[in-house]
């Protein structure tokens, strides 16, 4: 039995909490959240305070630490490498390289494994690149989000004066799809890849014009995109906006002689976003207690996990059914 | 430099000279056949017949080993795995564990590392049934192959009496595809997942309708499957079927919590089938000859392969540009 325990307990967290229940090899010991109610620690299992976790040392083989990577992950992955072996989700890609050197650094000081950026992308689609540059050495590869919702988009329209709610969706251009599935291999930047859905709901007497503009203005977010904006009552937003889809593909194309293409294609499409991350979260929790108890230390990301880990399969078994 | 060996000059063993000349880390150092012609041994890279391998021990870090896997494998993996490391590409799914406890067993012995049914069926098919499995334990997975030209299939009916030569195309449903990815997860048989297509040249004078019954009543390759014939001449049969491109899909649908739906799909659409498994065998090729320096012997699958050691690029370049 996998003991696991969770930091932090939004979407994430409950979405472990969700996947743990689905992989009857593992079980969670406790969650440790900044907003444990005192009546909550003698529930089962335990939610407590951050400052409780010391006392599971030994008892919880993999801590699954389940914040955000703009404020959490940072301070959080490194604190709790000290304490236990982790994996965390960590998705802000150009900080990955000084994310992985300071974890690195606490793991190995402190003698446990801890994996980082685990999910879907980063995860699964970085996967999915390095299969395609490895196997397809002479192609081009191409990432696609969507149609799915953007957080920090939707955080970023929620932060214009006069919106009082708002989800922003990214949708792939099925044209720069076509063409990419063409073996064209045309550049593509990401505004030429995507366009971007919002559903705002305005304040009482907001100037609807004003936030239309101040969205599709926005530098980085949705300047260079095809935006467009929908504003909506909050009770259209809450009846059709409240979940989490995502999802989105990697594809790389080749060739192998002159004129002899080759594709190959990764898709996810997922009615909620957190609660798959989790899942993919749970599966390399599987393998780094089992690297841990052969002694490994250090950070590693997907990159440095055999696929057999994930499974709960004996190799044997993974030869005779899967292979 | 990785420094590699053919074993086998058929189709696959021609794609994967093609794919070591698209890895500027590997070289080609010589080429085994049993129809190696005399002045073949003084050519850059030599073709020399099985019996000389021998001499290349210690100049051949990896040998790629390019036969069938009907009789030349069987044999092959097991007698070149007390010599060197090896990749093979293995197929017969019901005799892979046997396959793999002989190659493992001479490889043990003999101090060499050996990478059996490497590709994409098995191979990265196999990679896909076990990332879905594993993120979504809660589902059910499907393999479709095709549209493709199965070998196996096309030699079923060349041995058919009246029968010139002869090609099969493999086909999904497009209705049983859209079925999975409804999420219903429905029971499906191979039958139920793909039709054939045959082309046949007949010889002069023969009588087609018996052809056609006897290819349309064959059991196991054609009985139970939805089958077309078309009767063609042999030049039209050289214009538009001489290729040999193939491909297929693998599907895991599943659910995280009760009714949230997650699917997860991984596609190839290949214009030659054996230059991509070969270039599949050269990247496998690149993470034997590196576990194989670091001492590792026996057997292994693509399982056991930690991703970032199929890629040229170093793990710092891997966080940095692909994760």
């Amino acid at each position: 039995m996998i003991r696991l325990g969770i930091v932090g307990m939004g979407n994430l967290g409950r979405g472990v909490q969700r996947a743990i229940a689905q992989n009857p090899d593992t079980e969670l010991v406790a969650i440790f959240s900044r907003r444990a109610q005192p009546e909550q620690a003698s529930a089962t299992p335990p939610t407590l305070s951050l400052a409780h976790m010391e006392r599971y040392k030994g008892q919880i083989d993999v801590m699954l630490l389940c914040g955000g990577s703009a404020t959490d992950l940072p301070e959080q992955s490194p604190a709790v490498a000290e304490l236990f072996n982790t994996v965390d989700s960590f998705d802000t890609h150009a900080r990955i390289p000084e994310h992985f050197a300071r974890v690195d650094n606490a793991a190995r000081q402190h003698g446990h494994l801890c994996l980082i950026s685990a999910g879907w992308d980063p995860g699964l689609f970085s996967l999915m690149r390095l299969l395609g540059q490895s196997t397809l050495p002479q192609g081009a590869d191409y990432t696609f989000w969507g149609r799915g919702v953007s957080q920090g988009h939707s955080d970023a329209i929620r932060r214009i004066s006069g919106v009082a709610d708002a989800k922003q969706y990214t949708i792939p251009i099925d044209e720069a799809l076509a063409q990419v599935r063409s073996g064209a291999q045309p550049t593509l930047s990401t505004a030429q890849k995507h366009t971007r859905e919002c559903y705002v709901v305005p304040e009482p007497g907001a100037d609807l014009s004003r936030i239309e503009q101040e969205i599709k203005q926005m530098p980085n977010y949705f300047a260079d995109y095809h935006t467009t904006v929908h504003f909506v009552s909050a009770e259209e937003l809450q009846a059709h906006h409240s979940g989490m889809p995502h999802g989105g593909m990697v594809l790389r194309t080749g060739t192998t002689s002159p004129g002899t293409k080759q594709r190959m294609e990764f898709g996810l499409q997922l009615d909620s976003n957190p609660e798959f991350t989790a899942s993919v979260l749970v599966a390399y929790a599987r393998a780094v207690a089992r690297m841990a108890q052969e002694g490994q230390t250090g950070a590693r990301t997907v990159f440095d996990i055999a696929p057999s880990l994930l499974a709960p399969l004996s190799a044997q078994e993974l030869r005779q059914h899967l292979l």
